[in-house]
């Protein structure tokens, strides 16, 4: 991971200093580098034994940050974890332009390593989160949000990238079609977890742990799981409180304690956790077809861990 | 270019109605196509005997496009082509996501095609066009922009489209480095000719013939070739108008009647198309090293046609 740092601060050059400036102010920032140590970990599983994974992995971490700067412009968004977001200190057009040149900069490093397959992936993994991304922001404030919708948005916006990361880890070391598509399927159902989490802690988190609010979630109007459950489980009166706060945006003072006592009579948090330990059982299964040993280990630790940050 | 044409619509198709809403709200409403013609006709030129050059020719306009909404995002303007931008009418967040979209769909044509050389050139085309728009936002409103400044902007954000797409004409058809060298030149340049001719008629044009009003250049003080030469040219009270206008951003009525005099009084539209002509001459030198025929003369056309939009 000490390669893909390094490698991710050199790309991050331009002679256009506003770049590296908002870049670095996220980079910098302590992301988990959950994705691209994805790339590495599965790279090596598979036995690859050259360098390009290394790119792959920081182009990964180029994607991710090129999205994270396009959604706090989305989402009108003041916090990145737990600074200042890029857009309220440089404003949104210079968040859209930096994400659009970090696209462009991951894109020339896959083509740097040189794998047709690994650039079919992460290729279709950038068109597929945008299209997450426009569902999500098509079904913004809508209380009526199945279950099911939700799932679909979450599956391009979160986990298309986790399942790009770990299947270009086999593609590139020219795994058979199975090992690459367990890889795909682990990637694809972690990516869940990791969100579903994220939703979870969101209303039941510590802040300092998670870099942002408890509440932001509802604060900005998110329509997520919990919030989902709780709809559906909910009554007419209930319904109607979502629908003021979320769907028409009306928050008023104790609102957020109103949200998490209905949310806690539903056991929205708690079944919301449960769909994410089915998706980790979904991750760590995939796994079954593939070498055991450290590596290997390794990834079926990282289920546990994204789950375990929900205590 | 029907072919184009056709795979343009296809590719953009998506589950999620908004994405090919929005998109053919921009790709049905007369745009020149010129990029991907360019690429249609290079490829011809080289030689090229697939159908990778007719996918490449829809990825890039496809990248223009993304360019376009993101661009308008950036620029706050209301109107494109003539019509109402998908900004005011889906609002900033769905053009964002939208050209991330499009730009994700873009990549996947080219991985489709295949060609690392062309991956290459266009992935390259990509960061450098943001590297471009980052300049001109830091160069916004600053009326001590020099002339030096703005051409490596433009050079940037529209030669470089220009050069990617003529350059892969001649990447997939796989000739020698010259060719390939000087048909990047000669799109490089046709850029340069295509951008300052833009900025003149800005000043100088009939609105119908362009969808843009004469003075929307003025109206969202953006810094271009007539207002730098203006400036270099003017005296003290002259920049003192331009800074307030374009640097302060206060235009009052008549303002735009004056910029037009103080225009005219140095030559400064005159001048602009005259350095257009410069690298228009820049571009049909670029092309003596290719073989003759209908290609070739068709691509010297274009050069003239890009400078007699100004008549």
């Amino acid at each position: 991971m000490g390669d893909v740092n390094r490698i991710i601060l050199d790309k991050a050059v331009s002679d256009v200093e506003l770049i590296p400036t908002l870049a670095h102010h996220l980079i910098d920032s302590g992301g988990k580098r959950l994705r691209p140590m994805l790339t590495i970990a599965t790279a090596k599983l598979c036995g690859y034994r050259g360098t390009g994974h290394v790119h792959l992995a920081a182009a990964v971490e180029f994607m991710h940050t090129a999205t994270l700067l396009h959604d706090d412009v989305v989402d009108d968004s003041d916090l990145r974890r737990g600074k200042q977001s890029a857009r309220l200190i440089w404003g949104n057009q210079a968040s859209v332009l930096v994400g659009d040149f970090l696209l462009g900069q991951a894109f020339r490093m896959m083509v740097d390593v040189g794998s047709l397959a690994a650039l079919r992936i992460l290729s279709n993994a950038a068109a597929v989160i945008a299209e997450g991304e426009v569902m999500q922001l098509a079904a913004a404030k809508d209380t009526a949000t199945t279950e099911q919708d939700y799932l679909a948005i979450i599956a391009a916006k979160t986990a298309a990238l986790f399942s790009a990361a770990t299947e270009v880890g086999a593609a590139i070391a020219d795994r058979p079609a199975e090992e690459q598509a367990a890889l795909r399927s682990y990637g694809l159902n972690l990516g869940m977890v990791f969100q579903l989490v994220d939703d979870a802690l969101d209303y039941a988190g510590e802040s300092a742990s998670l870099g942002k609010s408890t509440g932001d979630d509802f604060r900005e109007g998110k329509i997520t799981l919990p919030v989902i459950l709780s709809v559906s489980r909910g009554s007419t009166e209930e319904r109607a409180f979502w629908h003021r706060t979320l769907g028409e945006g009306r928050i008023e003072d104790g609102d957020l304690e109103l949200a998490l006592g209905i949310m806690q009579r539903h056991d929205a948090i708690a079944a919301t956790l449960d769909r994410a330990r089915h998706y980790g059982t979904l991750a760590s299964d995939a796994l079954a077809v593939l070498p055991p040993g450290q590596a290997l280990r390794a990834l079926t630790e990282v289920v546990g861990f994204c789950i375990s940050r929900a205590k």
